[in-house]
């Protein structure tokens, strides 16, 4: 059976809880079997507070699987009483920056196929002093990339995002020719080799109401978006600017296989509200496979038991199947 | 038995199908009986090309009302030579704008209790030389008001637009803490005095992703939106500004009655993935009752039969309850 992580994010967050939860309802595995990259005494210490019954063992690389435990590829020794729930401190935030390391550099040397990863905090990678704003920027530089985007997939819509995190006043500017242009074709690779879907019909969103409404309500639309979708020469059915407002319910309903979005909430307004528990966020345009779920740390309810592990399950399935699809389009 | 207006909007779009099928469909009235404002000649062809059976007749101001046809107030004698459908001329935009007017001054007279409008066209509006951009702006004029806001409802959501038809580049300079307060407030009084909600519970949206996250990705929440929110001094709950892209499923969950959006596709892409087909555009704030159709005058499909009569449903059965709950708050 071949392997692929999960990294246990945050220690002090729902990371631990989701991974016991997931392992408790996911009981038979076919091709791809999970190691946990992470904290073996914290898993131990979470799993016997909730009730969880599966039992933990270290694996380390070259072991055989027991495929009635919960493997763990041991990356921290964090001390119980230096932990508190929702309180993440500079030991957390270097341990878990520890596990996204080891995932990768596991991927790089074949021990496991792709990494799944748990939620981390922004906060807790400054208090331990590593440089990097978030999960996705940290696995573009440690796997050099530097064409990648953010996706969020569901089985109903996928949404590719062009801008990111930036305030909403400044996404026309931040918009060009060349940015709506990469966005396509970075998501058209990824709809063919990992969504093994070979001629995709891809969605480009306006930016204003009514797509600008023939430059009545802005002009993006005719001076960047439009020119970018003309200019991509790509075996795929590209097609707009399409009025957001209802371009996300043809998606929906089966037209397209993704939407480009111009910002954030263009993108994450409909996912969310059609995806909230079962969504994914895949970074696309890496050479590893990542998939992660698509929710936070959760400090409010951590440690309670009452995460769900949905996300989580989706995120598993999903970096199973990208697997598959780019092992056959070799 | 009380009558309420149904205006016929564009002669060339889908407006008189759509009346045709709603009351085909639509065989029992209680309170209150639809009347159509429009040009019967127009009604009757269409009738006849597309096989509708009821009964047209003609109404005039005091004439009984036989429940078993569709009575017009005819207003307009258009000719089927000038006619063509999608090619709406000076004449039908005349023809269409006169059918508002006259609903506005039947309500004035008391002789119907609320209208209901078919999509017109802003195009027609030009060539008639008739000098509003759209509905809301006619009906806020003639009505004598200034502080009115769009409502989209549904079932399950209902939002209300700080800005409307502007730029996206555009929003952020748009926003002050007046027009925030006006919205919130336009938002309150509706939800009790229209919804019958005694102490309704308002969501404000954030402008930026994740509500800016403590000004990391814009300010204009800390700057506009939380103060006009302390300000408001009203008998309900506001909160806020909500992350966008988890408010509204939280909303369309129950969590709250309306929510207050800060641009157009904030507010419309969530609402026509949950009601493409049944949403209900109000406007809010003026002295009349007014609902509509939430979409266009579909001239590409007019003439065919085809276009569904869900929303000037849905908008027929808000009005008749808006009526209700504003006669019960007198």
């Amino acid at each position: 059976m071949k392997l692929v992580g999960i990294t246990m994010g945050c220690p002090v967050g729902i990371g631990p809880e989701i991974i016991l939860n997931f392992f408790s309802h996911q009981n038979q595995f076919n091709t791809y079997f999970p190691l946990v990259i992470g904290d073996i005494k914290r898993l131990e210490e979470v799993s016997a507070d909730l009730g969880f019954t599966k039992r933990i063992v270290l694996w380390h690389p070259g072991d055989e699987i027991d495929i009635d435990s919960i493997p763990v590829l041991n990356m921290s020794s964090l001390l119980t009483s230096n932990l508190s729930w929702g309180k993440p401190n500079a030991e957390t935030g270097k341990a878990m920056a520890g596990y996204i390391e080891k995932a990768v550099s596991m991927i790089k040397e074949n021990w496991i196929q792709a990494m799944v990863t748990c939620p981390i905090t922004k906060t807790a990678f400054k208090m331990a002093g590593i440089p990097y704003p978030g999960h996705t920027e940290m696995l573009a530089c440690l796997s050099g990339s530097s064409r990648y985007k953010m996706m969020m997939a569901g089985s109903s819509l996928k949404v590719v995002l062009v801008t990111i995190h930036e305030p909403l006043s400044k996404v026309s500017s931040l918009l060009s020719i060349k940015s709506v242009i990469e966005c396509i074709q970075v998501t058209v690779d990824s709809l063919k080799n990992d969504f093994g879907i070979s001629n995709p019909k891809v969605a480009v969103c306006g930016l204003n109401p009514h797509a600008g409404e023939a430059g009545m309500f802005g002009d993006e639309e005719n001076q960047t978006i439009l020119p970018a979708i003309n200019r991509c020469a790509l075996s795929a059915e590209i097609s707009g600017p399409w009025p957001p407002d209802t371009i996300f319910h043809r998606a929906a309903s089966g037209d397209f296989d993704a939407v480009v979005a111009m910002y954030h909430d263009q993108g994450l307004i409909p996912f969310k509200l059609l995806h909230f528990s079962d969504g994914v966020n895949v970074t696309l345009g890496l050479p590893i496979v990542r998939t992660s779920v698509d929710h936070g740390t959760a400090y409010d309810i951590a440690g309670k038991g009452i995460a769900e592990a949905s996300s989580l399950t989706a995120a598993w399935h999903l970096a199973c199947d990208i697997i598959d699809n780019r092992t056959q389009n070799i």
